[in-house]
């Protein structure tokens, strides 16, 4: 790290996924221990994905309701953790710097995720393993 | 949940941790990433902890060093998230109150984390296989 100015920045961590199969009670007894009940809730092909607000993060749980992505996880690793997202301020130029940098991504261009908010996936080669996922809220 | 008071409260999303083998450059690609080094290391028997400042919340990276339990993990399951953990405000009434209702502990008392922080674990069959900590803050 050299400390070079760059034309974007990573403000927090948006969100910590974990991901299970159907039919569990893990969104009542993380409800019961965090004090507070899911506050969104987004169905998408193959899973339903529910978040809790923890502080200024995010806890997201991913539960795999048909095939995909999340029933794959889950059908190798059972219930795990999945990803972590950040978010970004600007994730066009975020992007353009991982790629001219030669990090792999998932996602070349933002596509539409959770809340109406942009994202895009690295690979996760590009981190040692670690899913990382890049978050832009809609407002900017 | 029934909103009913009680005595503690979580307050953030303390940190994430991911768990990886030895000798990979994962945190230097994560420093790249973050746009920050770490901030804080610090060595416990069979691991390296090292800290990132991510927004309010960390990112921890736990270096297998030898024999132990992020050495188990990631012989299981490769490089992968391990755990995740949530500020509390007063973690022996939180543990007082989890163990009242009967919540599965790995630790019944807290114990010395890192940054000199009170930690415990909850057993992750506790949460449907999520691996949740507990952190208080030394000073308070």
């Amino acid at each position: 790290m050299d400390g070079e100015a760059r034309g974007w920045r990573i403000t927090r961590l948006h969100h910590v996924a974990f991901a299970h199969g159907p039919g569990t009670d893990t969104e009542g007894r993380l409800a019961e221990l965090l004090g507070s009940d899911v506050v969104h809730e987004e169905t998408f092909p193959g899973f339903v994905e529910r978040m809790f607000l923890v502080g200024d993060s995010y806890l997201q749980t991913l539960e795999a309701s048909g095939e995909g992505v999340v029933e794959r996880f889950f059908d190798k690793r059972g219930p795990a953790l999945h990803h972590i997202a950040f978010e970004v301020d600007d994730i066009d130029a975020a992007l353009e710097e991982l790629r001219e940098q030669g990090v792999r991504l998932v996602d070349e261009q933002p596509r539409a995720g959770g809340m109406g908010t942009r994202i895009a996936f690295a690979h996760p080669s590009a981190f040692g393993g670690l899913l990382v996922e890049l978050v832009q809220r809609s407002e900017g």
